[in-house]
């Protein structure tokens, strides 16, 4: 059964096949090669553009996604094994994948980290227990990681800066921290981290403070992705040494790991950080650089109307090519030629 | 960009288009003519009709609707320019405009007036920002007008009253004012205002006390509307000199501008007027009237059982047109032949 | 107009004919018999089987199913005669049933009883209601009885326990009360003991109590089915008498109706009947019995891990098998060959 849980159980050429693909369905968006499969959608978590993506790419393959949202209007799920289930969840998560993998021929997960303890949240439990009990391809909507838009951020920034020159892509990244009134999920910035470099560009990682370095897991990868690649890797709270020379800038906002949980200690670490917007200014810094974001944005916090408005912010071209990249992988796991 | 925010903004001509075109439609509901395309749903507020003829409507026309809540499954939106976005909402317009276009043909919104201050609701913005922002065509499923409500009525007084006689129509209107126990939305009696007073109509509002007139901007266009046609359009607060010789009863119920937002200060002078209710004594004063009404409807408060099961009513005929006209009006904005 | 509102109104042979069309359908799962059809899903309570099953198959069979959850995202329903609307909700059934006709070619609602005056509950009337208005097929999605899951259920016991020999089964089924936190509604256990003695099995109802009886209507009706097929049906509190010998075991919790809507008195008499879980031991006593159940299920509550995880629970396959049925209800109904 070949899940797409994150892209590190992936390869690099697995992974550029998806982006290519992506682009042949760009140009000819419509046909019927999922024509009477269904996909469920589960979201723990809400979604404007991964629901709408999903639904209209399973639609423009002749396929049909069902919307679950559990615990709203769907019975309360429990993920753990060998629990004596007399408290909230109703439903083990062994019988919703073992009914749902009966019905549809992928199940999509959205299942935000819970914020209370890392320890916990890190393992990524809830997605896992699905794919354990699944006997369907389960895609990751966004857990700790966003591989969905790992697809559409490699997508968009091969549209731009073109295809890799080797191992090593030739390019400069940067990753930027930004703030945001409240601690975010990790997962696009681990995402970001683990797509950037293992495609082998040099990457920068922009934090305000050392308390915002990613998890060791994703910081390890990274390491060893540069290493293969024979591409750099590097992290600084240097704003302008960041930003010089970067081709390819993108911004986003994450809670400190050492204060998760902690959400008035966390706000005020990251209270002085609030210069760390994306503006025209730092863009001045770069190689004429594109500058995307995974949305939402909160405009003139994480980034100034200006920035937003300029030619070479391509937020929006990412967020279609998010439509692209999930048609692309749908019919990798649920086609005719699915492995 | 052709929209469909207000049908202030159609010629009487091309709105009578679309209201043939639903007939057409009505009688050869399915065909392909949409095929892979999308409509995104945007319910700011909640809907059984709307949203249940767009969705049948789109599907009976290949086409495919994403319905989105935003602030309930979704993120909460922005809607004003330049904003600092500390607040709640987590993403601008400008960005939701943007994606929705990259992924479907057209996006519908419902978006309610905030029931605050009615100098602001009444610049119906949050519509016409999506509307600035979109590249693909705005489609209007209420606001301060309801613009959709308005084909499905032509539709369903013309099935019955036949069609016009000329610029003047030869028929007469009565919209009614009548109780509800809260103050509800002016939407459709702008609407019905609006298209009864365009298609040159004698349209007679009917209203308890002066604080019920509609807001100048819409008595205005009504006026030009009847000046236009040669047909009459009068306000009045009597009962017995409106509907009679009627052709046509609507009802609807909403608040009084003048104490917007005073909600317990206007139910005081509602109070009085619950003998507005349509009731099967003042259908007699009318010409064999049809009534209808937009629904929801609260029976034995609007309009009484009686009037509701009378053959005269034809609010459920109104109601099936809302699937025919937005079919007509997809097609006009999405379909092959649309400007 | 034919409805499916409980299998009472149905003969064993038209109901057989479903199960027997079920299975074509699993072989043959798609096809275009109900293209450009639409069927309206309206949930008062939460699914998430029933929704997906239903939504997937209509998609399968090329129609449309709109799901519409009335006090959530769309108004509040009135289902009595007569009243003066002047509380929450904001329409009548008749409308909804009126519209929803125009709209659909089926519809199927979900209405929980509520829980507070049996007397009332058991006469179902919303579900009659709906049925009395609509001018389309009505099908029951889980009222005081479920009657998508009998058939669910009687398709799966077929699968392995083979056809019926005869008016009488041959075979022995028991419907066991299990333990749950909290009062469940009586309807699967109502329509388990309803489809099991009117396909002439042999029935025991295993209750910890005597006030665990369901309801006088079912009862009778149960003795009648037997009566008329020559089969047993007995009712039991002794655990090893009703397991022992049985062919395919069947749980389900419930409240006891005496205690209808008092919470706590109920939970005191249901609290020392933990040990009706189902488990191996249990299990040991059959003759090499199936074990089955709705979903959702509480693990270690109503039954232990280990049932739920052996080769003999077919409580997935009951799941799966919700698809094959509805999709033979729905072209009985909604088909090119409908009644």
């Amino acid at each position: 059964m070949t899940h797409f849980l994150t892209t590190q159980d992936w390869s690099r050429q697995a992974l550029q096949a998806l982006i290519d693909q992506a682009d042949q369905l760009r140009q000819n968006p419509i046909n019927d090669q999922l024509r009477g499969k269904s996909i469920a959608l589960l979201f723990l978590n809400p979604s404007l553009r991964t629901r709408s993506s999903f639904e209209i790419g399973a639609f423009q393959l002749g396929a049909h996604a069902v919307v679950l949202e559990p615990g709203k209007a769907a019975w309360g799920i429990e993920f753990e094994p060998g629990v004596v289930m007399d408290g909230d969840a109703e439903e083990h998560i062994t019988e919703v994948a073992g009914v749902l993998s009966r019905y549809c021929d992928a199940i999509a997960l959205r299942a935000f980290p819970l914020f209370k303890d890392w320890s916990v949240d890190r393992e990524d439990r809830v997605i896992k227990a699905l794919a354990k009990h699944a006997s369907v391809p389960v895609i990751n909507m966004e857990t700790i990681v966003h591989p969905c838009q790992e697809l559409a951020l490699m997508r968009t920034l091969q549209d731009h800066l073109g295809p890799a020159q080797g191992p090593r892509f030739g390019k400069k990244f940067v990753l930027t921290w930004t703030y945001h009134p409240r601690p975010l999920n990790t997962a696009v910035a681990n995402s970001a981290l683990l797509i950037a470099t293992k495609f082998g560009l040099d990457t920068t990682l922009l934090i305000p403070d050392e308390a915002y370095r990613l998890d060791p897991q994703f910081m390890a990868a990274a390491n060893t992705y540069a290493q293969e690649t024979g591409a750099d890797f590097d992290v600084t709270t240097d704003i302008e040494a960041a930003y010089d020379g970067a081709d390819f800038v993108y911004a986003k906002s994450w809670g400190a790991l050492p204060l998760y949980g902690q959400v008035a200690e966390e706000a005020k670490l990251r209270a002085p950080f609030q210069h760390f917007i994306v503006d025209e200014d730092k863009m001045r810094l770069t190689n004429q650089a594109r500058f995307s974001h995974c949305l939402p944005l909160r405009r003139n916090i994480k980034a100034t109307d200006a920035v937003m408005d300029a030619d070479y912010c391509v937020a929006i071209d990412e967020a279609e090519n998010r439509l692209h990249v999930q048609k692309a992988l749908m019919l990798a796991l649920m086609g005719p030629d699915r492995a």
